[in-house]
């Protein structure tokens, strides 16, 4: 694999567009009744029409059998090695809900959680308490002052919320407080390297306020922290492949993981035929656009197959918007598979498609995993993607003399 | 991937042989037509036997989307990683042409350029002068003397040229003085790291009395130079593989790659079927055989669809010459795809063939792009070639306890 500087120095501008449709946890599994997938299962006219037209394989995100969060799968598509680049668990809690990172900041994920008198946690999720109470709780967690830091407490959903230390000096390299069990106590935040001393410092001092202040109000009497972690500072797709990136995505979290590499993000309405209508009124102003469709993950993670199904054709129905505007390269894959069978992200290969003027077709007529899996791409790493996105622009010159 | 040391301590000498193929820019893209690439269309009975009777796959030169220039994609097939290894645009330009590199050399690509009277460069090829005036003005700037270093300027083509500086403590680490533009002045070499200091030193004494010698000579009358190197000094295949290698190359640049890695260069006409002769006369003293066709890709470059076909067929129809010999391994393959559409190399994935009594055949009849991305060696990088080839001669012994 090429280093990041290494395609730097071979990439080019252009005016050829490149659209990579990521339809989040694209990939599933057979039906025992019928032995075929969501996707199998799904009328897809206009995605076996890619198929044909374009070149298929299967992309693992990360590595063979390893099951991706959102972060690496996305970032793996966007480019960048998902193995190398790493986005803590509170800097992806921070952009899941839009919070404004600066350079230097630490985030932390917070739960609220219930401990018994003698300081055992009982309840790592303090009864799911409502997102109401999670706000009113934050709202004088907030209050808590810290000597060399400024503090952001900010509700997420349910039991989660966000912390968030600004100030000099800080570092990510500080251990969780959840000791990820109950019948014990919280752990004190202990530094990972030098780096985190002051921020270990910072999160115990935290956790004895926060524990004074929550005193009397059971179930949600104490707060576990974990993933402590800095923004990330990612070279930008403008500097790597000379783009001008737009994101078309519905969820703050997706917006969040775009914003890393430095995509613009474009207002859109929720609705899969909103998004598609923002890319055709955008279509001008970029010449690379990534759109990012959730609910074919949500309905997987709920396990509901026939809902994932409808929401694959749904997709199918509405691709027109995208094909009418015949991008130089259009690529429709996943960030990971999330079977209904499974209710959750898992590690099998997600199907793509890349269709261009210059893609050399193979025998793949309809897009599924196990057709897929016969087309010319092969089994491979999803990090190629935008290399064999920006090949097939145009916009890549040669390697080497 | 095994680093090349990894894989010295597995191989061993014996007696089988190994002939490896190279048919430049083998692979194509469909004629929109007839929906089939140049070797799709070309009649190639030997090759379909072949590929009957071996593995197919489909390689990639470099990593998927990259489209190599022609040092990457042999180093490849010659087993070295073209990302670790690379030849720099001088190297290759003065093993073009059969210059005698030394030992810390440093090489330079040179263009005659047109500047105007503020010193601005109007034309970068300086109309592309002719051959014969390119030698004259080389003769000339050969008389430039430097202080510290032997020098030597040796015409290639048009307008191109080769600047070899030979001294104690070169490096390659020097910028362009080629801005790649037109509308501005030549720039100044400078000094990439320190050990580049007295190249470049030695680079702009030469522009400087190169611009006072060229005065005259519109519209040549100023010289750009690029892709300052050195000689990478890789180790040899002797030392890696323990083979005994050969190269048969009509053209000297292809020469010149063999020569890096050591392979011992085979007196040949220039003619395929010379070039197969030459084989046949050598066979009994080497285990190894490089040999390389150029035809099909500068057929490629030219956009000539039909005779890229051709040349494939008149590959087709020599081909009994080689498996006469009956090689232990016989691979055909090329270095990177030149489609005729692209009019240059591409990135497409490179059919591939392996033929040895030790393959596990696969279904693949006919020697095609589509057919071998359905063989059994899948799509891989081209660098596994090697391995794969001293596997099937049975010189390599098992690699950890």
């Amino acid at each position: 694999m090429l280093s990041l500087d290494q395609i730097k120095d071979i990439t080019h501008e252009s005016p050829s567009k490149i659209v990579l449709l990521v339809i989040d946890g694209l990939g599933g599994l057979p039906r025992p009744e019928t032995g075929k997938t969501e996707l199998e299962t799904a009328h897809t006219p206009n995605l076996d029409m890619l198929a044909t037209k374009g070149i298929c394989g299967l992309a693992d995100p990360v590595s063979l059998g390893i099951t991706p969060g959102s972060a690496p799968g996305h970032l793996a598509l966007f480019g960048y090695d998902p193995i190398k680049f790493l986005v803590g668990r509170g800097i992806l809690e921070a952009l899941g809900i839009d919070f404004e990172l600066k350079k230097g900041d630490v985030a932390s994920r917070g739960n609220f959680c219930t401990v018994d008198k003698r300081g055992l946690i009982t309840d790592r999720r303090a009864g799911r308490i409502s997102t109401e109470q999670n706000a009113e709780l934050c709202k004088k967690l907030s209050r808590i002052t810290l000597e060399g830091a400024e503090l952001f407490v900010v509700p997420v959903k349910e039991h989660r919320f966000l912390l968030v230390l600004r100030g000099e000096g800080l570092s990510g390299e500080a251990s969780d407080s959840d000791p990820q069990q109950t019948g014990v106590t919280p752990l004190n935040v202990t530094a990972l390297t030098a780096s985190g001393k002051k921020t270990a410092k910072l999160a115990n001092d935290f956790l004895t306020k926060a524990k004074w202040v929550l005193a009397d109000f059971h179930p949600a009497n104490m707060v576990l922290l974990r993933g402590f972690s800095q923004h990330p500072d990612l070279p930008t797709m403008k500097e790597i492949f000379k783009l001008n990136p737009a994101a078309i995505a519905a969820y703050p979290m997706y917006r969040g993981l775009a914003k890393l590499v430095g995509m613009k993000i474009l207002e859109t309405g929720s609705t899969v035929e909103e998004e598609f209508d923002t890319l055709a009124r955008h279509y001008a102003e970029h010449d690379f656009f990534f759109i990012h469709v959730k609910k074919t993950d949500s309905t997987g993670e709920d396990g509901d197959f026939d809902a994932k199904v409808k929401a694959l054709e749904e997709i199918d129905r509405l691709l027109p918007m995208i094909t009418a505007l015949n991008p130089d390269v259009l690529i429709v894959t996943g960030d990971h598979s999330t079977p209904a069978l499974l209710k959750g992200h898992s590690w099998h290969a997600v199907p793509v498609v890349l269709c261009s003027k210059w893609s050399r077709p193979d025998h793949v007529r309809e897009f599924g995993e196990i057709t897929c899996a016969g087309g010319s791409l092969g089994r491979f790493l999803a990090v190629h993607v935008m290399p064999l996105a920006m090949a097939h622009a145009l916009k890549l010159t040669k390697f080497g003399a």
